[in-house]
């Protein structure tokens, strides 16, 4: 075998201490597989002297960057630390300095993911990232080999665990949206700020990652379409059941011609749909090309193990390549020229729910909303008139329109005299 | 771009006419995924006269193999024949001219697999073999580079499409076997002589592949215990619904200590396992390794197309690695040491389904046998007793217990005088 690999380590915590565990107790094992030996030669954490559960020699340990990044011994730098700033530049550097990357990092992929892989080409060395999105699901290799002979037709995934950990609480126990997410932060599946899970910008940047990889295409978080699911209520959830759909946070992207959808919304996903069964931390990636058909890839999408295993199977990968003194995988191509189609011009369905006024010409009324928009009703259900202020519940679901018109349709219903209020807006999968 | 990249082709049905099609008319985007333009430069078929739905040009066609093998511009073999020999020969032969090979052949490579790979080793080129399981699944690329990292645990599969839609109109539509068998024939879900699907050989072909991938170690079909679905009956879908299961043909493997487990046959899984969900022509394999958790693979397990991402598939990446003038993928090593479990020494729950004479003293004899052989009764039904021959029908399924046990008490109850026959015996996954 040949001198060892030196790999130096960004991060310490839920994933980096995964990382080094295995690397220091499973040593041969990894070494046989990649082909060349592995050394876990420096770590960088916040501080050196906290207490870890982990026990790694304290000379590994430094809190100096430039101890990674400016050892020329160092081959491999693996950056589990995640947030953009400083890791984005830590990357930047490592890659400049002639380094391989592996990160579980997916808003600096997502956000910088392009520029990143375009300077790793030119300086001859490799950016992986499997880890950044879905935890240990094979996502990225799966797009970069397995289904390179296909023409991706469409990609939807359930790829934040927090908010189908709250959906599906919510739809089983019934707890209402902070109760739900209060549990979900007990249980360790929720940050004490949960803003990044419930508002949907983890879905988005990791969407972005998958549609950059599926079409080779250039998609920033920012152009992807992203509602959070802030606005369902527990009694969405009854008529959900009655209707035969489940909740759930959907990040989609589709390919139009000359451009591709991209969003991501909380939506009624049809309960034998693949995607409505995925419960709680669990994240599911539905693919479908154009050769293969429809492939269905399940697993943990986040947590420090099945992170840890995408990260560690990244570095074998990595690590075989190098022994051989090659890159090997091709380099990314992403192209500038295919644009995101803007939220009002894709079509979906619908379902809204309505508190009107109990009284005759509602119903005509609003019937009369959707005929003008060019909008067709699916189903209607009219329910649990409050006789205390003589208000009723109304339920649409419509058939596939332009966003644009249902938006419109929901705007001049809520201007409606006898619509109190449209209190739930959801696309229907 | 460098000179092009010659490919043979064994074959022109099903799949060979799909890999062709695309290899002709995706020719500039398969090219520059590859990064070398791949050409299509003969085909090796039984009748070069026979007429096709495919226009490949006459001249590319020929049915004599040595224009295939003994053509030294000739870089890659593409094998989509099918069956054990010639096809062997074939690949064999390739190897020893210094030809990398890409095949679908699951028989080929569950029973030469190890060989053919440590011979390609020796002559430093490349097999590849995604397409001879699971279709377009990404299975032996997730194996081999995403779950490095991982020890695997186990692998369980419903991974022969024809077992599985018949089955499912068992289950459905009350069909019985014969009429089932016969339905998937005529919707070319089942060949003419549909033994080899029936009695669990492709099922086995498949498992040995797969768990040679997954635990390194040599695993030929004979070592794998196999039963066909021919004893499951309309009424054991009855039970198995009342009891929370489906019934599927599953495909099992799983780690002991220095051994591994490996078997095929029909059983009873529960209706919330994932395993449970596949439908009809659909494939699902089930992983579970160390550090990932549980990983879930679902998609078109065969047909022409799904088969044929696959093939091109391992070509893009064959041919990457061969512009880059290195044997890119490590090569396999196989453990001699390890082996397979026999069947008698599995634990396992089982379904029993027994028909008795209806009167005193049954259910005591047949608790005592099941006393006797140390095996725990989970439930018992007692149903439909026939008048008119005095006789009822009894299920009882069982804790955990040696499989050589759940035998030894299934020939004791068939002796039991008051029991007419033990007409279903099924494992309980």
């Amino acid at each position: 075998m040949s001198r060892p690999l030196s790999v130096g380590l960004i991060g310490l915590g839920t994933v980096g201490s995964q990382v080094a565990e295995r690397m220091l107790s499973w040593g041969p094992q990894l070494s046989r597989r990649a082909g060349v030996e592995l050394c876990l030669k420096k770590v960088l954490v916040r501080d050196v002297n906290k207490r870890r559960p982990l026990n790694v020699a304290h000379e590994l340990l430094t809190d100096e960057p430039a101890e990674l990044l400016d050892d020329p011994s160092i081959e491999v730098v693996i950056e589990v630390a995640g947030g953009d700033e400083p890791m984005r530049s830590y990357i930047q550097l490592a890659i400049e300095a002639g380094k391989h990357v592996i990160t579980a990092n997916k808003v600096v992929m997502a956000r910088h993911g392009p520029e990143l892989l375009d300077l790793a080409a030119e300086r001859n060395v490799d950016v992986y990232f499997e880890a950044a999105v879905g935890g240990g699901i094979p996502l990225i290799s799966t797009f970069r080999v397995d289904l390179q002979a296909n023409r991706i037709e469409r990609v939807s995934a359930v790829i934040n665990g927090t908010t189908n950990y709250v959906l599906g609480r919510m739809a089983s126990a019934g707890l209402t949206m902070p109760d739900a997410v209060r549990e979900a932060q007990e249980a360790g599946y929720a940050e004490a700020d949960p803003t990044d899970d419930v508002a949907g910008f983890d879905a988005t940047y990791k969407l972005a990652i998958l549609a950059s990889i599926a079409y080779e295409i250039k998609v920033r978080p920012d152009d992807i379409y992203r509602e959070g699911i802030d606005g369902v209520e527990p009694v969405d959830f009854r008529y959900a059941r009655e209707l035969g759909y489940a909740i759930k946070l959907v990040a989609h992207t589709q390919r139009h011609t000359g451009r591709v959808e991209a969003r991501v919304h909380p939506a009624m996903v049809p309960v034998d749909h693949p995607l409505a069964r995925v419960e709680g931390p669990e994240n599911a990636v539905f693919v479908e090309g154009d050769l293969v058909g429809q492939v269905l890839l399940v697993g943990q999408g986040a947590g420090g193990r099945p992170t840890a295993s995408a990260v560690v199977g990244d570095l074998i990968d990595l690590a075989r390549s190098i022994r051989r003194g090659v890159q090997s995988r091709p380099s990314f191509s992403f192209d500038d020229r295919i644009g995101v189609v803007p939220i009002g011009e894709v079509k979906t369905r619908a379902y809204f729910r309505l508190r009107v006024e109990d009284r005759a010409g509602v119903v005509a009324a609003i019937g009369q909303v959707f005929a003008e928009e060019g909008v067709s009703i699916s189903s209607f259900i009219q329910k649990d008139a409050w006789s205390h202020d003589q208000t009723a519940e109304l339920v649409v679901t419509t058939h596939p329109a332009l966003d644009a018109s249902l938006q419109r349709a929901r705007e001049k219903m809520s201007a409606l005299e006898p619509v109190r209020a449209v209190s739930s807006f959801l696309r229907v999968f």
